[in-house]
């Protein structure tokens, strides 16, 4: 069923911008978006933009009044050089889909062969008709290489074909006047460092950042069928280089290949990004094409999700683990973007939403690359600690809530710096991937410390009062409500994770005595700390509300008067824009789960009672103004038999930015809500926890739909899920003993293949 | 005792920063910082400044990140034209302080003429020896007249003297590169409008502000004696005259009259500067210092205070109030700025600090000055009522937190607009103002408005919770701990504010019933709505903490972790300099006084027990980083017989600036301090509360000193109150029949002189 592979746009003349978006191309080092090479006409809002993944600079963050540690400068991704340049000239026409009659015009995102192609059947003012395809690609294999492949067929005329492509490196990052966060003088980021032509094909740019001097380099080569002898200008900033084909019927084909090396990555990414061009250009386009395609196969075996009865959606989630591979940094520099590599939004930073709402989806299906991801956090562990002396701890670790490289750039700390439960966020998933993939070693390399210091730092934070432990002025995921004590989700993540780096010191001792005795020391951890921690845990100060018989978002919430929900207007929405902060703090209201999402992240001991209540009381005050909201509420929905929430919550999520429901895709997909789509089938519909010493499942079907199946990956064995009305059957693939427990019924799997039906 | 009347300075070579400060000459519209006329020569850190009250541009406001309702631009005092500049020349050689030989040096402030008097017995590097006096007057009775009169001595020498005076437009406002509030762009504030010259002797600069658009013209005079023909020099931005006074033994005068005139205050300002200019030049500089010596004898009769046993305290209290008069505006349209007219710190807005801590000065001394502080709120209403409605009440007034024109300018939300208690605090003072004169047009005309509209914003701010009334998310005086629910002192101030509205509702309908119904219609105020005031009044929560038996500042405050100030060392002071927010409202711990000074404002049907409890709890909690802390501790020490505290917090405020205790007096004095110094005694030693239907005292005397003396009005009396070991005496001149209550004595005084000994 090809088509389901296959994401196509038909309107690509309106919202181009969104489509931008959409039809990014990306591997998780550099990402294109979806510009037209020959460009737009007129005033089409559109953000032309090529993005290194962790590559930024540095630009000033002002306050109104600013305060001890408010952090002064922010790091901010680079739109680098632009190698989307291609104008194709039939005769003395320029090719143009805003000129001439665009007979037919669509553009697709193969997701098997993981490109991008655009083809469009044009006649133009004159007469001329033609056919053009642009073929797209940034490969999976050779993450430095984006391609653009382009081929002209003339079907009424012979004229000339002329093909002009440029690299500019006079480039800038979008700015918005409207938007304070945004000063005029910030937008032109880079510097001319060196421009080279090699011959009439090659090339190379070579730009540094004003602040960060950071270097990024572009080697760029054209071939083309028929072969012909490239003209080249070079300007100051830019090249251009210039292909006539001569009169006739045969079709006429062009290649650039890009290959992008920075200083982040590469000692001298001049001279390394020739070299990898060389090797490219030995292999050709063919060879990195069907390279793509084994990577894809592969990734697929596992990441596909099956929809029976529906193939709008399960295309639309294989988009979004598309977009999960395609945004997912592969190397230690680099993590996930909130909005990918596919804009600017956010400013290219990293949030917990990478540990909360992305991770698990790479956990079950990638987990070589979750492990990648958490390998980040361990960079730049020395950062957080750093952070957290700065905010008046003794020790510990504090996460930066927004960074590319670990320092603090969040500029409103009560929905920033505030947000301690984010070192909660890093530990509990360090947890998680411990429990998928039994990885012991990857605790003692990087996991016990970050869980270490993260302890700590709750032990800094919180306080004995009354015999409990109390954490306050702390902002908890929902930042509707700011600068409180004892946020439900912060209290029971700091718990787990106290709880954690008790038990791990004690498992490190007898599993990597050596490592273990090391880290102690080079930490300066006692087992005192560890009692502490263990006491702190034990007295962790949960709040809950007899009457309602619910955990209470925090001390006060609960005492707080209700918003107004029937007198706010759907165009009051999302609230953040149209109430100053007090007025949404002071109230009873939600941006997104909170205590709910503590819920479904650690629900051992809770009463499903206490579950139901929770749910049915905090949902009526959810906005859902985050992206990050209605997945949460889904999965707890399925949780709960709440069948039809969970499937209309799931459906808000699914087609977020192919939709464009949140009316911002323009700016960058929302890649936490991506991975919340994946896990509303996988831990919402079809229930699985990685619980400490087994894998629960809990399926259910959707009544929209025949059947579902999905791969996931768990203790190195390869589980497919599939579920339909009649059963659920599990077909195991073990490289061990594991331990499955489906509806509550246990299931000890041997190693080698087993299929379970139930 | 004429010492006791001029403040001096000798080391006027140290610090020249501070003495700028100390010695601005101003008077509530103008003000001059103590800049030498000569200028200095290196690096000598300066702020010359020459300010008008209430005079602003606007400059942006940037945030790392915005939010709904955070002011996008900011109001900000102008350093207008610089007209202080003079230099003198004894035959070639130019005097400075900085070259020759000070042979004596001093300057004084002279607080019952009201002059600055800088005299410079000095000679030179060639060895002529001349003596050198500078006298400035900020006239108190033609606001616009700023003048500067100077005459040189020939001792050893007969000399050509040269005197050049110049009017400078090319000026900046004091920016510091280290500070990130003063972004580089904004320093230049003012452009030149029309320069003009009108003889040799007489010129005009009118200067317009970029953004604002308000024009300041600035008329200047010079005349000598002997007479000279001045030579005019015109440049683009600055005229220079050149007075050449021949070879001699005369005595050389010079006088230099510069009249100021805004928009903001005059139609056309510089027709208007010419014409106040020839009525000055009828009457002479001569008939100006008389005038000024007149004006502040009235002044002295009532807000002098004499303390037997402690001249240098005397001397500070004095000044004190001083300042506090150079700084009062005198027009609708300015207030006291919290630096008032003596430098740029805080941009030069107006903070609750005019209404808590000057206020009490004004009403009880200078009642008419008062009205006029009050009339400003009352002109700036329209803007509040803005604002409220900004912040998403319905309706209401939510004054700003600082501000020039009522827009708000803070810039930092937590500690300034979550600052609502400052409608409280407004309310508050035109209830004193109401109580202490009488005067029921003012409630008819302006008082009446105001507390109703504040009333409103505590009926939308707040809301029931089990029965009672409830407001959060707020920030109380203390701005160590922010954004909090039922902050004490908010709610007694939103209950007195709503018990105050009722009250005034009721009887405006009998003594002013067309007034009353003209208002009620105008803004909507109906019965139910008083009546819904009244129940919120009566519901209103006051949390109290039966353990410690005092009342907690917050509902969430006596949970904290209290500050660990055993190991907080000396450096670390103010926190806020070392310390982020966050980790600051993290614990028990205050900036200033907030529930004590709730005490103090509202002491009725609070047991002694309480009061005292509450002292001594929240007394070891306070670090008094802010300058408004220590007269309030004072005081309540005074209330509860803590004698020795009382009169060391007492001596921190006296004489804060003349000794820069808090090291920053270069950006203006600490007009809010002043203010406590005053209150200190009056409403400390004294033991003075502004009762509903009685003035009482309560007075004690420090041990150190053998007496005081200080004179107040009240209803129209003027009461002199004398204590010292033996009695306290009070002789009251009343114009109707007042009751006062010394030490719960209670004494009706009839109309006319009448004598009270206790």
């Amino acid at each position: 069923m090809k088509s389901g592979w296959i994401i196509e746009n038909h309107r690509d003349m309106q919202d181009l911008g969104v489509s931008e978006s959409i039809f990014n191309v990306a591997n998780g080092y550099v990402g294109v978006r979806g510009n037209f090479e020959e460009g737009y006409e007129g005033d089409e809002p559109t953000v032309r933009g090529t993005y290194i993944n962790a590559f930024y600079d540095i630009t000033p963050m002002l306050y109104g009044e600013s305060a001890y540690g408010f952090p002064d400068t922010q790091q901010k991704l680079v739109n680098v050089m632009d190698v989307q340049d291609v104008t194709i000239h039939i005769g003395e026409e320029k090719f143009s889909l805003f000129t001439g009659t665009v007979v037919s015009g669509r553009r697709y995102l193969d997701m098997r062969e993981g490109k991008y192609v655009r083809l469009v059947h044009w006649i133009s003012p004159q007469g001329k008709e033609v056919e053009i395809s642009f073929t797209r690609m940034a490969s999976l294999t050779t993450l430095e290489l984006f391609t653009i492949d382009i081929e002209v067929t003339r079907i009424n005329c012979q004229d000339e074909v002329t093909i002009t492509s440029g690299v500019n490196g006079d480039v800038s990052n979008y700015t918005n006047a409207k938007d304070p966060r945004v000063a005029s003088g910030h937008a032109k980021l880079l510097d001319m460092k060196n421009i080279e032509v090699f011959d009439e094909t090659s090339l190379q740019i070579v730009l540094e950042t004003n602040t960060s001097k950071l270097q990024v380099a572009a080697t760029t080569v054209h071939q083309t069928t028929p072969a012909v002898n490239g003209e080249l200008i070079k300007g100051e900033k830019s090249v251009m280089v210039r292909y006539a084909f001569p009169a006739g019927k045969d079709i006429v084909q062009f290649t650039k290949f890009n290959v992008f090396t920075d200083t982040r990555r590469h000692e001298d990414p001049a001279a390394h990004g020739r070299e990898l061009m060389a090797l490219v250009l030995t292999q050709g386009i063919q060879a990195a094409y069907m390279a793509q395609e084994v990577y894809l196969q592969h990734f697929w075996e596992i990441a596909n999700i099956e929809i029976q009865g529906d193939e709008v959606l399960e295309q639309g989630l294989r988009y979004n683990v598309y977009q999960l591979l395609q945004s997912v940094g592969k190397d230690k520099y680099s993590n996930i973007a909130a909005k990918g590599l596919s804009g600017e939004g956010y400013e290219g930073h990293y949030f917990w939403d990478t540990e909360i709402y992305i991770l698990p989806f790479f956990i079950l299906c990638q987990p070589e690359l979750a492990k990648q991801l958490l390998r980040y956090r361990y960079t730049i562990l020395g950062e957080a600690k750093k952070r957290a002396l700065e905010l008046g701890h003794k020790k510990g670790a504090a996460y930066a809530w927004r960074t590319i490289t670990g320092e603090e750039c969040s500029g409103y700390f009560p929905a920033g710096t505030a947000q301690y439960h984010i070192n909660g966020d890093i530990a509990y998933t360090y947890i998680q991937y411990y429990l998928a993939t039994g990885d012991k070693d990857f605790i003692a390399e990087f996991g016990a410390e970050v869980v270490f210091e993260t302890a700590r730092t709750w032990m800094e934070l919180g306080h004995y009062h009354e015999g409990l432990f109390k954490i306050d002025d702390v902002t908890g995921p929902d930042e509707y409500t700011a600068i409180v004590n004892n946020n439900y989700y912060t209290n029971v993540l700091a718990k787990y994770n106290l709880e954690w780096a008790a038990s791990w010191y004690k498992q490190l001792a007898e599993t990597h005595p050596g490592a273990w005795e090391a880290l102690c020391s080079r930490i300066g951890l006692t087992t005192d700390e560890i009692t502490a921690f263990e006491e702190a845990a034990a007295k962790m100060y949960l709040p809950f509300d007899e009457k309602l018989n619910i955990h209470a978002q925090d001390d006060s919430f609960l005492a707080k008067k209700v918003w107004d929900f029937e007198n706010t207007s759907e165009e009051k929405h999302p609230l953040l824009l149209h109430y100053h902060p007090l007025h949404i703090y002071r109230h009873q209201v939600l941006k997104q789960a909170d205590t709910v999402l503590a819920h479904f992240l650690l629900e051992d001991g809770i009463s499903t009672d206490v579950l139901r209540n929770s749910y049915d009381y905090y949902e009526k005050l959810t906005t859902h103004d985050s992206s990050l909201s209605c997945a949460i509420y889904s999965i707890m929905a399925s949780k709960l038999g709440y069948s039809d929430k969970a499937y209309d919550y799931f459906i808000e999520t699914a087609r977020m930015d192919l939709d464009n429901t949140h009316g911002n895709t323009k700016d960058g997909l929302h890649m936490a809500n991506m991975g919340g789509t994946w896990m509303s089938i996988v831990y919402g519909f079809s229930g699985v926890r990685i619980k400490d010493d087994h894998l629960a499942l809990n399926p259910s079907l959707p009544k929209q739909w025949k059947g579902y199946t999905f791969t996931m990956r768990y203790r190195q064995a390869t589980i497919t899920v599939e579920v339909n009305h009649l059963k659920t059957q599990l077909i195991v693939d073990a490289q061990e003993l594991i331990h499955i427990k489906v509806m509550e019924k246990s299931f000890k799997i041997p190693m080698g293949k087993t299929i379970i039906t139930v």
